[in-house]
């Protein structure tokens, strides 16, 4: 059976409050022995939930990026690169591929294509430090698979009884 | 030059109400000679804007769709459908083709994650029907790119004013 | 009905003889009222087919391109651009959305994938001007879906008994 | 540094002797240490060379699947499945992804595909079990990218050779 796959999604552009709360929760899904999944690039979020993980032994991170291989914005944080060079059409790929999605941080365009992605392909989404108006937007909108987290140790609570409960369904 | 393509997205599921709204829509650009491109299927929104483009003459209907050339679902409304088979990746290709959004109707995952993905590519858009929340909720995430339509003839005059500005911009 | 479509692959590096040849190809498919598709690039075959279409009045032309809207390399002779930003593997999307590909000119790698990409899809392939190893390669492993046309006329008689077949077949 | 990822493409429909030696070359390119990159699904090539990648402790396998996350057509020796939902579009994405390509067997339309997508993207190519006139073909072709292997003893000792040039290639 398949170690469950993590997406983190944020901001590419992200302050130092928000890349350490990415590097923490990067660790915690290390440490629980998920894999994280991010858009790969050597920036932001990405970077350092990546970069989190890889603090953890025996973890594997996985980027799945929007350009070809001869980009050199990969993080170094990054195991597994996917490259895609289908630009924003990639996060398509990012939510399809998670077993539960991340949404760290405010609603920049790409992250909240990614959510509303998410919700599309009917996965579930754990919003963290989203501000108010878009928690209220997004879980009005989100048909019941949007949660909010007060904090990482909250987002790995609910991660952990999404990914029991999917795998309860998948048991015959 | 190419004659300008206008997007309109909107949900799969549409009332009666929404459908006519759809319909004057896709009338009133192809009226203008602008091309009108959907998401190509059998349903909703996309059809009844490719209907309405149709009962024009002269007028070209795309549709970008998300299955192969297998599928039975493309609206007969379609002079040209583009098979993508890439479900919802698609959507990144919908608004990267369209000179100008027109987001019509309720946020559903998916209209929600054509606008997203359409600010993200830096292209106008335009919300028609759309709900108080959702107005709000994108101008204020929108940088200035989302604008409110208050019907399809104030779409109609917003696109001409976009398109001009284009048209200007890229004049040397 | 929607009207055919034919794909025009071939290199984006075409010389003189070749390019004179995609101009009478794409007039001609022109002249059938088909509509051309190509990769849309304004190089080549490419551009050299859209231009041969465009000299025909009431003519339509469909480039589906690698880069997004922000790229100035788009062919003049292109009146519908779909931007997908997904390089290479635009090519997929190319000949799912042709009724008929041909090939035209030498085995690039750009060229090869697009036939192979088509056998998979069960789309004709006319080859022309292909070289006689390329010929006899792909007729021997195309499964009967890979002709050979002597030169531009032939190559429209071909399309034009597929594409009646075609209709045949979609008929209840 | 991340560990490359070497791609093996070749048919679904595979029988046992090609079978048997996609097992024998998955397990030894996971005995390098280098992680291995298949189309993902549960039969033919892709299925027998993860198999064989798994029968080697602390391998690991990256399936990049044509459909989504719904589907189960996954084969259960895939450590990280990506979901792309693409069709044939994602033949891109596994040769880009790939440090170094592998296609065994005959030259079927999907493996030709990427074989042709790889040479697009400047990646190298071994030939394993092709058949005399596609070794011929894609040689004449291949523009100096296409290798020819005896076994999988003698491809394992090429990757060796490939993978130590791009490693020196890429340090400062």
């Amino acid at each position: 059976m398949r170690r469950p796959i993590v997406g983190v999604m944020g901001p590419a552009d992200a302050g130092r409050a928000l890349a350490e709360m990415a590097f923490q929760l990067g660790a915690s899904i290390a440490r629980e022995r998920w894999i994280l999944l991010t858009g790969g690039r050597a920036v932001g979020v990405m970077d350092a939930a990546s970069r989190g993980a890889k603090s953890v032994p025996d973890s594997i991170t996985v980027g799945i990026l929007p350009a070809d291989h001869r980009t050199t914005d990969v993080s170094a944080a990054v195991d597994i690169a996917i490259f895609t060079n289908m630009g924003d059409a990639r996060n398509a790929i990012n939510v399809q591929s998670s077993d539960v999605v991340v949404a760290l941080g405010a609603a920049t365009p790409g992250t909240l294509s990614e959510v509303a992605l998410a919700l599309k392909a009917q996965k579930p989404v754990i919003l963290l430090e989203a501000g108010d108006d878009v928690q209220r937007f997004l879980t009005d909108h989100g048909a019941g698979s949007v949660h909010v987290a007060a904090d990482p140790a909250d987002a790995i609570a609910q991660i952990k009884d999404i990914v029991l409960s999917q795998s309860n369904a998948s048991r015959p």
